[in-house]
């Protein structure tokens, strides 16, 4: 098809679709066609001023003055839509940054631009001291000019090929694959280039992020926390510290549940949805996790919780490793995620 | 006005739009209205595996194995036109990601997005090393264990809010502003949330940004690269590591152009704009620059190219600062810049 009949083609069907009843348009409209926002940006929440006399070890940069660490950076995208949707906030894991939820590393589309072609805002972060999120090379240039010892340098690591391979549960061992597994292991080299040093060991519990994400849930006015893996007790930390703005927690393959003992009063009534992929009896590191994680739901629901464990092959969806937001069958888990939040959170009151 | 009606409204003007002659939409759509995209998405360019045994300090993580490095992040978005422009690919500078092309610190649109309502496919990247593109805490991981001495700690730094206020020239030093300057520094505390360390010092030259912008300008088939402080040097190394896919140059406020010594072949017949804002006679630190960079221009078109420095005070913009495409008059400079590329690239061949 020539070009300049295609773009009349690609202008008409994006009239079409601005004219058509948006419950039409939701069915009618294939993920590749145009996408229309009300509105994108990005900007910060969270974050503190501090003084430093270690900022750099360059003559020609000044070593003393403030910086501005622990704010945490938020991109989002507001669909034009007729539901009331509450937003989503999507929060990466160990080792990556929000890069996680676009372009999966096979080239289809991310969750990010998914949930907003179906209807609802979306905000993706990066966690505190990792991606656009500055930390402070302070603790380095100290020990580099030896006004620190050797042991004030940041606890700072990076996840092998090797090692995050079973972590990620792309098989039981490395270049292993579990029968069935759908994530885009072709694509495996766009995928190790997502991975970035991770700074966690050197912040204090909760992470600046968990502050950050009470301020943006606040923010807006309300929220689902949607946590990845590292990530996965941030939304319940953050409930912990104010249940404003928090209508809903999914944590997804999350490191860590809170405990049965910890206090449940935050968790009374929230939508609560833990939700592991496939094959994770097989794994020595997850399988213990989702029994911890049963404890909890079991605690939450007794103090009047709305909470569940699911694991994707109880509601018939197979196949999916630890990083199921890029698994091949991505889509179908989303649209399983957005019927969950549907039926339990529901839209904004009026 | 109620919200249903808000939105049947923003429903209509999408489909007037939609229907409406592009050349018509462009002047009478404002910033504010819905945007319609023809496709996003982000993925990476360049990067190459290394080994370490240096990757972690804590016995959970493996020290040894393989990670990626020096990939560059790229974010793009295309709009529904009917214009053939070449995309522009934008690459931010000092300490700083590419937030920078984003919504500015007091909230209002950035360039990234309003070139894209100009009509132009627009790349984001990061730099090797920072935001999204990862780096390795080797060197500080080993030097923690000490497996090499502490002057193998990497050069990292952060520029302070007082060393940085007079290289932004926001005033000739902290906190004096020049009169009639237009950064927003009501939202100061926004923008210093910008700003992350910087790895540059402990990269080889060129920085491994330049061979993915390579990369990037030959898989896009054509690109403006657009540079800015730091990075200003950028293009043109890319031009010289190779002309295919680099279609034009500006470089606004670069650190540096290239040498008038330099070969000069790689600018033949290259539309190249050096663009610096306003107080540069007025900043020992930019003030020289600018005659190093005229110096430059003037071997360039001796050689056969296309080049020009302009100050934007030269054709009648007034009050910028160093971050000029933040200043309040921002999408002033944009609209020059679009007319400059269409007067000076124009569009791409059928």
């Amino acid at each position: 098809m020539p070009l300049r009949i295609a773009r009349l083609v690609a202008v008409l069907i994006t009239a079409a679709a601005a004219v058509l009843p948006l419950a039409a348009q939701k069915r009618s409209v294939p993920a590749s066609s145009p996408l229309t926002l009300q509105e994108q940006g990005s900007f910060f929440v969270g974050g503190r001023d501090v003084q430093s006399d270690a900022l750099s070890t360059n003559p020609r940069f000044p070593s003393s003055g403030t910086i501005t660490v622990d704010q945490v950076y938020v991109h989002y995208q507001v669909p034009v839509s007729s539901k009331r949707h509450y937003p989503l906030t999507l929060i990466h894991g160990c080792c990556l940054t929000g890069k996680t939820w676009e372009t999966t590393p096979d080239g289809r589309m991310g969750w990010d631009e998914y949930f907003v072609r179906k209807g609802f805002p979306v905000y993706v972060i990066d966690q505190s001291w990792r991606g656009r999120s500055a930390g402070s090379p302070a603790a380095i240039n100290a020990a580099k000019v030896s006004k620190t010892p050797i042991q004030g340098l940041p606890g700072v690591f990076s996840a092998s090929h090797e090692g995050a391979w079973a972590i990620f549960r792309f098989g039981p061992e490395y270049l292993k694959v579990f029968p069935g597994m759908q994530f885009p292991l072709e694509a495996q080299a766009e995928f190790w280039k997502q991975m970035v040093p991770d700074w966690i060991e050197s912040l204090p519990t909760p992470n600046p992020t968990v502050p950050a994400l009470s301020e943006l849930a606040q923010k807006l006015g309300g929220t689902v926390l949607v946590s990845h893996s590292q990530s996965g007790i941030y939304p319940f930390q953050t409930a912990a510290l104010s249940t404003r703005g928090v209508v809903g927690i999914i944590a997804i393959e999350p490191a860590a549940c809170p405990a049965s003992s910890d206090d449940m009063k935050p968790f009374k009534g929230l939508p609560i949805l833990v939700l592991f992929g496939d094959y994770v009896s097989q794994s020595a590191r997850w399988s213990p996790r989702v029994t911890l994680c049963r404890e909890f739901v079991k605690a939450a629901n007794a103090a009047g919780g709305r909470a569940e464990v699911t694991l994707l092959p109880e509601v018939g969806i197979h196949g999916n490793s630890h990083m199921l937001m890029q698994d091949k069958n991505s889509l179908t888990v989303a649209d399983w995620l957005v019927r969950w939040v549907n039926q339990h959170v529901g839209p904004k009151p009026f």
